[in-house]
């Protein structure tokens, strides 16, 4: 079945993506538009900047040391290779298609005969192969090499893409089986790849290969470097580990894996470790918009409460992770928090970083802008992961093919089914027909204008015969949502509402849910925005741009009334603000608290979704706003 | 005269350190530390390292690219020398005399025929001399090795250090002159180095030199780097700039330099143009420490206002750069705001670096340290510049060698004279003899447990005849000070107080100063310390220690009350704080304001010097008190 994700068990079963398509809507578009631009975008750079010619420079004996592009610049090509794969599956499109056999073709050519692939080691004047395990992304990139190759099995069939991932994962297997060489990555990926390409084939040595892989990190594997090695992961081994900690990317790929290999082996004791560390990593590291990392020094997770807005940097890539892990624990366990943050971060880290044509990609996600980026040059390749405004391309370029190959197969991560019947965990318009294992049809048409709207009508499809259950999720903040079927409407708690019956076809099945703008206040833990409210409306985290200002400097001394509350406008929300004006003084400790800006000027202060923001030019912009009366400690 | 900087004019004069003996006291005890254990300290390192086999390499051909350490450990041997060269003049120890001659010999092989010394670029397979102009750190180096033979010809005369140097800048001078190869060093200290070295010389074309490399820079000179030319100011012209950005050491070396050019070329446009920027620096991007650097990725300033308390960097190293800042705009105009942030971060940002013993230092100086540190062993070198407790030496080991050469020289920061008396900038037991102009001997004694206690006894030396004016500053958080002179007691406002007149030898005046602990309120567009309160005491910022509480995770959540002022206690305060239990929820953004802790259980917290957090071993710390009645906007 062609699903990016097929454990062999679980509480719950993923659709394969043709059972299900997207209609329209929120993301609907979005994938139009990742279909039509960004994955021709993505191989234009890739070939513009010789990514791709590195592969043929390996073949033709012309590489060296000069070689252009990051070590992991193949992965690039790998996750491009992905997308394009779930696409030609999605739509038949000969375009697609083609380009999945040109670039095949350019990557066969550069195997070499033992079955090693990479274009920056081991051939020419290069170092040699894996001489460089902590930065050198050997194994990253075959991780990328074997996802794609999943894709195409389960679209497709085995042909040279499959082929040439198999050999390289033979070569992996031999030389860091357990009889060979006991390293590991610097960046994991090869153990999630590995992991689902032995699922894909039937090839459970590729599975042990990816729990070897696992189970020797942590030990101190690999040599010490300045971040120090929680950086990697190995520090703790991951089923001893409390917290994700160090580069997000990488303890999150590293967590996937885990998943699978727990899955696969009824590792129980391993699912257990990960989801202590879910739960205390969202409960304590995770940003409002299900961003993770809150350093950019390390691209890495803080400590505890550390989640600075301005310096958030909350990777595309790491949002995408996030979404990795948490819906193959939503497989194994079927928890509707697992899908809860899948949603949040769909929304708001995922759905934020394309621009609207596709052709340029927010890096890091921080939750307030202060000063407003430069217009990007859609001819430049950004040098840095930051600067407030989308980029065609940067040099570390990591989260275009990464947002490419989530869009490509969004469709895959709305729905499951179990013995019983469907589950619908996101909410958006598509037509859905599944089957159960008993061999019954399951089917429902969605029709939404969510989130802008929070009303989703159902309609079951024709033929599902018998009773069966149909699960909606009801999302954690959707307090009041109101479900209506069979012509009664009842209230129904955040968490899963389950309905028992035989449905007749056609029958109108519809969820109601609150979108209105709401506060939300931090944890008084979290140092770096206390005092603050945001403004939330459904899944969306709203933000305000220092472009709805009257005065954009008036950003940094905004005050909001937060006894007042939010109102709806035009696709976000309204509140009540003060600007006030702050003189410069020579010295910002006071011996006395800042003079309070008084009652004079309050305005109406527009909100609009944060994924929705720069689109109309660079600008400054804060989730948090200061909260004139912030409900504080011990008032 | 020897003194660290001698400018040619200014609104005042540094003394000569032979005119100021410290005699014990706060600063009088660390710089006998420094002394006895940090000088052997560094050189036992530096040799442990082979940092200083380094140079013998170089001498007998042997060194290549395997040389040990980065590219500026060279300086770092050149920081020692200078130290000792300030420290063999102050005390006269043999030990110290011997060590600079013993180093010197060693640097002197090393140094090429025509005069250029490095020991990473240019001999045997190592990269070409300048070939990597923004990372080498040759110019860098260079500049302090001209800082260590300024220290040396000011307290002894030309010798072999001195005449290598002169060398070194003449190679200087041929290869980056008018004529010369337009280039810069991508780290600024060769500019301050060569100023100072010309005018301890009378050789204008260093001055002129110095000039020439500050011109040069901010026009994209150097290469672009990911983290962008702002990292190493070469963005902006030095006469443009609004404010300091990127690296803050590099920034304030830099900054120095502008003030000994504007000084010595009677450029006062240069002279407002660093003003300008101290001032807005001051006003919005430096901490309550006195610290700079709000970012660990680039140790740099972050933007207005982003001043997160956890992730400050606040290198110590920084804190020695705007210490040279400000003395040097203080000499040129006589404002007392310099002398005011010399003596914040003297207290808060260099005392706090060294251990007691001399012999571990911290690198950045956060503050807020959630989790306590580990142990340190005094046999390792430490990878990292964080971790929460003094390291015995560092991988990029600038802050110790730094710290010692503030130290050695300390004595020259207390006092300066003008055409007409004596200023007291900074209060510490001393002796000083002066000479005015004119030739008239002018001389105080200061006795002070300062800043344990506020009281500032003075002693008019004998042999002042007539009238001339002894002037004090009153620091800027002194409101209530008092000055008891000729038998009477007066208040005294913070600034500079003047008296005139012809002085008694003997006579007592005595400065009294209001150290009673005091709330400290930040700024409300300081966003990451929103809703807390500081406590200082005299120059002392205060913190809170994890080890003072009863629950050491209490830190997280402790709740202080700002209507209770704040006690003396021992050698800080005592603070009203409540210390909540905060049970985890699974998600820490709240539908609705968290629970008030409620009024039951407030106990006294005891707050010590932030200089002295973890000298009782590791401990979580926080300066930022979150406030229960926060007095904020709107109230």
């Amino acid at each position: 079945m062609s699903s990016p994700v097929l454990p062999s068990h679980g509480r719950v079963r993923p659709l394969g993506l043709a059972q299900v398509t997207l209609t329209g809507g929120f993301w609907g578009e979005r994938q139009a538009v990742n279909a039509t631009a960004t994955l021709a975008h993505c191989e234009s750079w890739m070939e513009r900047l010789g990514w791709l010619a590195n592969f043929d420079r390996v073949a033709d004996g012309t590489t060296g040391p000069d070689r252009p592009g990051w070590p992991f610049s193949d992965s690039e090509v790998y996750k491009l290779l992905e997308a394009l794969c779930w696409e030609a599956a999605r739509t038949g499109d000969p375009g697609a298609e083609a380009a999945i056999k040109r670039l095949t073709a350019r990557v066969a050519r550069a195997q070499d005969p033992d079955g090693y692939l990479n274009t920056c080691f081991g051939h020419g004047d290069q170092p040699p192969r894996y001489s460089d395990l902590e930065g050198g992304h050997e194994l990253y990139n075959t991780g990328h090499l074997l996802q794609a190759a999943v894709a195409r099995l389960r679209t497709h069939g085995e042909d040279d893409l499959v082929r040439l991932a198999r050999r390289a994962a033979d070569h992996v297997c031999r030389t860091f089986g357990a009889d060979g060489r006991a390293g590991i990555c610097g960046h994991p990926e090869i153990e999630v790849g590995l992991a689902e390409f032995g699922r894909a084939l039937g090839e459970e040595r590729y599975v042990e290969q990816a729990r070897l892989f696992l189970d020797r990190r942590g030990h101190g594997t690999l040599r010490d470097i300045p971040l120090g090695r929680a950086y990697f992961q190995d520090d703790v081994p991951i089923r001893e580990a409390e917290v994700w900690r160090g580069h997000a990317v990488r303890a999150l790929y590293l967590t996937a894996a885990a998943v699978d290999v727990a899955v696969e082996r009824g590792d129980d004791e391993l699912l257990r470790a990960v989801e202590r560390q879910w739960e205390r990593s969202v409960a304590r590291r995770t940003y409002i918009t299900g961003g993770m990392g809150s350093r950019h020094q390390d691209e890495g997770f803080g400590e505890d409460w550390e989640l600075p807005p301005d310096r958030a940097y909350c990777e595309t890539c790491a949002g995408v992770a996030s979404i990795m892990v948490s819906w193959r624990l939503l497989l194994a366990t079927g928890e509707p928090r697992y899908a809860d943050l899948v949603e949040r971060t769909l929304y708001n880290v995922v759905a934020t970083s394309p621009s609207s044509d596709g052709r340029a990609f927010f890096y890091a996600n921080p939750l307030h802008q202060r000063t407003p980026g430069r217009p990007a040059d859609p001819d430049e390749v950004s040098p840095r992961a930051e600067g407030g405004t989308r980029a065609a391309w940067f040099d570390v370029s990591c989260c275009p093919t990464n947002v490419a190959r989530t869009l490509a197969s969004l469709h895959g991560y709305l729905a499951t089914t179990d013995d019983d019947g469907l589950q619908l965990h996101q909410y958006a318009s598509c037509e859905i027909r599944a089957e159960l294992p008993d061999g019954r049809p399951v089917g429902v048409d969605v029709e939404t204008r969510y989130p802008e709207s929070g009303t989703v009508r159902l309609r079951v499809a024709a033929g599902t015969p018998g009773p069966w259950t149909l699960t909606l999720r009801v999302p954690s903040w959707a307090a009041g949502a109101t479900l209506t079927e069979d012509g009664r409407t009842r209230q129904v708690s955040p968490g899963l509402v389950r309905v028992r019956r035989a449905f007749r076809a056609g029958e109108p099945i519809t969820l109601d849910l609150p979108v209105e703008p709401r506060f939300t206040w931090p944890d008084p833990r979290i140092d770096a925005v206390r005092g603050c409210v945001a403004v939330e409306r459904g899944p969306e985290v709203l933000c305000a741009e220092s472009r709805d200002l009257p005065d954009p400097a008036a950003l940094d001394a905004l005050v909001i009334d937060p006894g007042s509350a939010p109102r709806a406008g035009d696709g976000g929300a309204l509140v009540r603000a003060l600007l006030p004006a702050r003189p410069g003084g020579d010295w910002p400790y006071l011996s006395r608290p800042a003079t309070p800006p008084g009652d004079a000027g309050w305005i109406d202060l527009p909100l609009r979704p944060y994924h929705s923001w720069a689109r109309r030019g660079p600008a400054g912009m804060r989730v948090w706003l200061p909260a004139s009366t912030p409900h504080p400690e011990g008032e």
